[in-house]
């Protein structure tokens, strides 16, 4: 216990300096969604390895199809040691729309928020401030001995596209990968900014973009409207068709593996005694929409959804043009819980799609990746002890929670690693991540790096 | 008649320097619905006002709120001529997309079509190639003592943006413009390649943008994804209810004042033998569209329509992102007919929209103008002798026809000055106007041109 409170010490001592090295880190325009930042992500990879190779440890960005993946080793201080695998990923949402930023989106700076000092730049939060709590409570440990636990670290860099490289990575670099015993993913959020959280659930993601084709070429709506179809016209009634009056999705079958909540699980979540009303103002809104009768916190945690994230069809500029489209496009995208199915989704979807097309009309699929919900379990070993130790460091009762978002990485884990995973994270609902002006309260990054420091002395007692 | 043919021997022995002028006109990138062009549509002004200045008329560049409008005057060689005034606009449609374009748009070159040469460029048919063959016509009776009518010229450069400055600058110079007795209207098109034609219906036009708005900032789809209202969705619907499954738009009173076709105008239709397929297959597509049970020249000709121009929501880049829009906005345009009022139908539609807004979705409304059908009368003098004059050029009988697009000033003539307008264009229906690689038939330029000088020496006769 001396160790740890040596270390706590020198993290709370270090936290500037340990805000520098963050910084950096943000200022490198990681997108990995854009192929202009292609050079970008190879670079915030290499300072990631650079950072673990200057704490002593072994490091490698190792090529994949896409972006690359960071793999680092380091040693314990005691030979019987537990061995955890610490994962985040280094790469970023797009920065747009532009215009709606403060300041520039890579140029990290340091403001007074309502509670506490943030931090804002693209990445802030999701996932560059995350993943760093975790290698400066690291830091902190061989300042002071040496780690409590052996470490693998694992960095990707394709997290926000559906990480489509991870799969065959764990394939390839199984046998290295799967001796830690027990995953740590640092990609999730606290209860309240006073309330850490410890997430149990995630819904899994299928998307799917369709491009719609008409006519031949973009067409003058006088001398054409009429008699041609306009893609649309088509597109919208698609949309329009995914769901009825009641929010619920018409897919043929969606609701096939969708559980409803569990007695236990639904008291735990109530007495978190959840402000739907601030919830809803804080994004501008007064309503809860979606599903008739369904609460925000069990919509968000616990039930499937779809969402149209983008769409763009004929003339967007300034002003008019009478054009007759030849072209349409969305990108939709598919929220999965319980056992639902991703493939068999996206099957009934392109269906649905292909079920709506009028003569004339010809829809082409992209595939934006697909993977089903996680649910661990919760009453395991590892489990208690990171709940305590998050309990003492922040004073009061880590909640077991649900996220909305997907972590393919932890099923990944699960499916090819046979590994369960602890997801902990400090990020707030009011964050802004994938939005203009992402954040990172200081409070979460230097808690945070408290709070692993604390998790990972408690892991090894 | 001496005269008649001189002036087509000039025409004809001069086409490749008319051409050249031409030309010169297409290079100036007057694209009037963008602020950046601006510069470029005061050129286009400057540099008709020069053209006719070189002929020794009097012309004067004039400002309006928007682009400005190019007023001329040229005396007859008799004294007891005819007065017409001759109507034709600089502005073009935007060339985007422009990586569909085979070259240059504002670079224009000669091809060889599939019978004729075609002038290629942005506003080679729309209008200012049409234009041209008015200016080089009279060009060819100065070279020959002098023009058989007395001519007005008015040329503006906002009819892509539905004409805004127009009707107040009618009622500004109403004594000097209304003086004439005709207007001769420039921005039709021919019945096909071998056959002129009178265009007697032009469908009016209402262009409304929506803005719809949703959460006070793009979210999540993780995050928020469930009991948040997606604007998208919200868009969607309203775009799916406009139509009804036989092709109907489903606004309340929409029909009213939409008249069933005479049967003269019916017959004479009907004799022209159009050919829907080959219309159809030469824009891709293989089945009539639109309203069931009517056929594709009553649809673009006489019935009214919704068409969405454009829609844009949401992440539209490359790749996925798993964004919640705040935001989602359409372009909605309706093509009118008979006696349907504008400004009723612009208020029905807000009202639709209105009516379709869940709670916490606000409507934004743009109005992009609003004018209503015309129809002109089709016994007069006038358009016997131009269509006399116009059989005689191209040896067959010229059709009278309708037309799918709106020409706002038409409706303006008639309402503010009190005044007629034949409208004769040599444009076809394969000219790709609004769309990349717009080209104009050498053959409509020349024979375009010839046309003129025959119209201008019939209604003299």
């Amino acid at each position: 216990m001396a160790t740890l409170e040596a270390v706590l010490d020198t993290i709370d001592k270090n936290i500037d300096v340990s805000k520098e090295r963050l910084f950096d880190f943000l200022r490198i325009k990681s997108v990995s969604t854009d192929p202009a930042y292609t050079g970008e992500c190879q670079r915030a990879a290499e300072w990631l390895s650079n950072e673990l190779e200057s704490l002593g440890y072994k490091a490698e960005v190792r090529p994949t199809p896409g972006h690359p993946i960071v793999v680092g080793h380091a040693a314990a201080k005691r030979k019987d040691a537990p061995h955890v695998l610490f994962y985040g990923h280094y790469d970023v949402q797009p920065a747009d729309p532009l215009e709606l930023w403060t300041t520039d989106p890579f140029e990290p700076r340091l403001q007074q928020g309502k509670e506490a000092q943030e931090i804002v730049a693209r990445g802030a939060s999701d996932d560059k401030g995350q993943l760093m709590t975790f290698v400066e409570a690291c830091r902190a440990f061989e300042a002071n001995g040496g780690l409590p636990c052996e470490v693998t670290f694992l960095f990707e860099g394709e997290e926000e596209t559906g990480s489509p490289s991870l799969p065959g990575f764990l394939a390839q670099y199984k046998a290295e990968l799967s001796e830690p015993a027990l995953a740590l993913v640092c990609d999730t959020g606290m209860w309240n900014a006073a309330t850490p959280a410890i997430t149990i659930m995630l819904r899994g993601l299928a998307q799917e973009e369709v491009v719609l084709r008409g006519a031949s070429h973009d067409l003058h709506s006088g001398m054409f409207g009429g008699p041609v179809v306009n893609p649309i016209h088509v597109m919208a009634k698609i949309i329009a068709d995914l769901h009825d009056a009641e929010g619920k999705v018409t897919l043929s079958g969606f609701y096939d593996g969708v559980p409803e909540l569990p007695e236990e699980i639904a008291e735990q979540w109530r007495s978190l005694n959840f402000d739907e009303m601030a919830f809803l103002q804080s994004i501008g809104l007064t309503t809860v929409g979606g599903e008739t009768g369904r609460s925000v916190m069990e919509q968000i945690w616990a039930r499937p959804t779809c969402d149209v994230n983008g769409v763009v069809g004929g003339y967007t500029g300034k002003g008019s043009k009478t054009v007759l489209p030849a072209q349409a496009s969305a990108k939709f995208s598919f929220r999965l819980v319980g056992t639902q199915d991703p493939k068999k989704i996206v099957d009934r979807f392109r269906a649905f799609v292909r079920e709506r097309l009028p003569a004339d009309v010809q829809a082409e699929f992209v595939s934006h990746g697909a993977s089903g919900a996680l649910r661990l379990p919760f009453g395991s070993e590892p489990l208690k002890r990171a709940r305590r130790a998050l309990s003492e460091e922040w004073g009061v009762e880590a909640a077991l929670t649900g996220c909305g978002g997907s972590i393919p990485i932890v099923g990944a884990f699960k499916r090819d690693l046979d590994m369960d995973a602890l997801m902990i994270g400090f990020a707030l609902d009011d964050d802004r991540i994938h939005s203009p002006n992402e954040k990172y309260s200081f409070t979460s990054f230097r808690k945070g790096t408290r709070s692993w420091a604390r998790v990972l002395a408690a892991l090894a007692a």
